[in-house]
């Protein structure tokens, strides 16, 4: 048995629909479920191509640091031994997944960051590219809404309808397409795999907030907060990285089922429930007997689901 | 009530006793036991504190990377609203553990690494020095003796008596004053302390391994890994950095306490034997309700624990 669960992730920013490129890599991963594939190789596969995809926020594509230039980072986790590896800081790598599969497999480390991280990168065989390659012309208008909103807001999240400052309810005033958007830009992309042995692994990852301080770092490239896999299930997280941090969001779902003997579905709606305060988030998850299970606090996430018998499904709302 | 433990750390490395700085701190800190101070502040002095004595790990002290230079880490949470701020890559900084403060109290973010943490503490009202500073001799001469095991280890650590390779038991070459020494130098410092108002705070601070690539980011910065702080309990940890962020030792601690109902030493217990396969680590916990907690598997750990009316206490072994 394998299943896979793909994600794309958006807290309040709505002009984007899944679209075929989450499709197409559903397709192609399906084709991949033969026996002998394990579930680690499939998620860097899965989140490798979602990086080449300039539509999601990591790669190509990735979200601006406040100076407009692009830090991303990601990490993976192989279930059986709980082996891990992460990056943080990468910007000439051009799949920052892979470069965290090379910390996890080739080094004496599992979390390498900034120019050490890039120091081994170039020890190893992986593809350069610029920085520019990062940046697309849709985040650098993303980027200067952030900037003129940093005005007035502390958190450059801009809540559909408004929000609140002094006690006084503002209309949002940043539109594109006619929607209200978000200047938050977390389309994070996830990935977590059951095959057929009963191994999950899960990867994430993002090129974090749109005008983000340089040197932020976000929950995806943290074990058990972004991500997180072990013998029980493979979990991927996306939102505020900072209230996933807190809530061990990844970790919590295992936690869950492994302390208090809880299900997958019903391990991801305690944590979405009784783990995130005000911070908005979400998962996907897959347990080691190919349960599928995913929540939200927010108004939607962006989602695909497939499977070895040819299942596959795409989703935004509950 | 209000509880203190603090705690510097040994693995294999037994040349160092417990000494007059851990009771000083302790001393100084029992004089601060007035009702007003917070949990949270009580954590930041104390390893402010050990940051500065030369004999650990951290600030002045701190192990150094393969480079030659020092690469600190620190974070620090507060259980009331699980707050928490994280710093790695420090290298100008005098006190990693305020810095990590700052970030939790004057920054968007929890997390910040490198050049962007140094940016950001420049924006703030912290001492600056010399990198040079951080370097002590005899941590020159620890990576002059890393760098040669690693002809030989992978992985830095030699265990006292003699390590493993190719089936065949090989005693240690190293040794310091007539003792068998380990070159991994795991003697990360931190505290947990709750107040009288039940508030827990935790708080970890490292120079990280000994002879360690550049841009290694280990637990001590990663919230739940190394650090954890809720209102349940206050957990930092020591050790084997990698094996604790696959444990996610700190935050399985309070998970054991709130998901399967344990008391502290019992959920100490169980996350020690539990979650760290073959890894090496320790840590110090303090629940709201005042109990102290400790657990290792490695060989010793030092510690010390003081409490409001005046009790004071410090250990190495079991």
């Amino acid at each position: 048995m394998v299943v896979l669960v793909l994600t794309l992730i958006s807290l309040h920013n709505v002009r984007r629909k899944p679209n075929n490129s989450l499709l197409a890599v559903s397709i192609l991963v399906s084709l991949l479920f033969v026996p002998i594939v394990p579930a680690i190789d499939v998620v860097e596969l899965v989140v490798r191509e979602l990086e080449t995809d300039p539509l999601f926020n990591s790669g190509c594509g990735s979200a601006l640091t406040e100076k407009g230039t692009v830090e991303m980072e990601a990490s993976i986790m192989d279930g059986p031994g709980r082996r891990c590896g992460a990056v943080s800081g990468i910007s000439t790598v051009k799949n920052p997944i892979s470069l965290a599969r090379l910390v996890m497999d080739k080094s004496p480390h599992s979390y390498l960051a900034f120019s050490g991280a890039e120091d081994f990168a170039r020890q190893q065989d992986v593809e350069f590219i610029d920085n520019e390659y990062f940046i697309t012309e849709e985040n650098k208008g993303m980027l200067k809404l952030a900037k003129e909103s940093n005005t007035i807001l502390f958190d450059y999240r801009i809540p559909v309808g408004g929000y609140e400052t002094c006690g006084a309810v503002v209309e949002s005033a940043l539109h594109m397409n006619g929607l209200p958007i978000s200047v938050y830009a977390p389309e994070t992309v996830g990935c977590v795999v059951v095959d057929r042995q009963g191994r999950c692994a899960a990867a994430t990852s993002t090129g974090g907030l749109m005008n983000k301080m340089t040197g932020r770092i976000g929950d995806s490239p943290l074990i058990g907060a972004g991500t997180y896999a072990c013998d029980v299930c493979g979990v991927s997280c996306t939102g505020e990285g900072e209230a996933i941090i807190r809530g061990t969001l990844a970790r919590d779902v295992a936690a869950v089922m492994e302390y208090k003997g809880l299900g997958l579905q019903k391990a991801v709606d305690f944590v979405v429930k009784e783990r995130l305060d005000d911070g908005k988030a979400g998962l996907i998850a897959v347990s080691k007997t190919g349960e599928v299970g995913y929540g939200f606090n927010c108004n939607g996430m962006f989602r695909g689901c497939a499977t070895e018998d040819g299942f596959m499904e795409v989703g935004i709302w509950e």
